[in-house]
């Protein structure tokens, strides 16, 4: 098992949109994501800051990441969270944070 | 089991502190957290903002956080971590984030 923990910034007018997407996503998207070996999938925000935590239990996880977003159920949803995100100057919107305790 | 997903800043000047003193935690402050019923503690940084996760699986928690803080140990571990914060005018450290996505 791989984890993730990833920061991401929300446009300040998307807010409510991305809370409201993700308190009510479709049943299907939590199919997919599993279904891809990605367990455990946490989405926490705080005002505009997002925090995203996931586990990755596959041993392929680019062919699995491309699996999930080619998946056409997931296309349909992107296309209404990935506008919510700020991004940087070369469009990505997810930063990697340092895991510096873990305790079991 | 019950969730905590916490956000706090660190002082800009105690940022490496802080991280030395958790990628070398003492081997006693694994068990006492473990034996005070939080697993998968986990503190993650990005620049001065730290995320902060924990599950508690046992049956009181107020109980359970007094005698976890009331060990030596612990207590002796507070005395290098808790000035490391940037506290809120009531002397909070700790901003409750809203989780509102999980895929198991």
């Amino acid at each position: 098992m791989k984890k993730f923990i990833l920061y991401a910034l929300i446009k300040e007018d998307m807010v409510d949109e991305y809370v409201r997407l993700h308190e009510n996503a479709w049943p299907e998207i939590y199919k997919v994501i599993a279904e891809s070996n990605f367990h455990n999938y946490s989405i926490s925000i705080r005002g505009n800051e997002v925090y995203t935590y996931y586990e990755y239990t596959g041993d392929d996880y680019d062919a699995d990441t491309e699996k999930m977003n080619n998946n056409p159920i997931m296309k349909k949803w992107h296309v209404f969270t990935k506008p919510c995100f700020v991004r940087d100057e070369n469009g990505k919107a997810y930063k990697p944070m340092k895991e510096i305790f873990f305790s079991p």
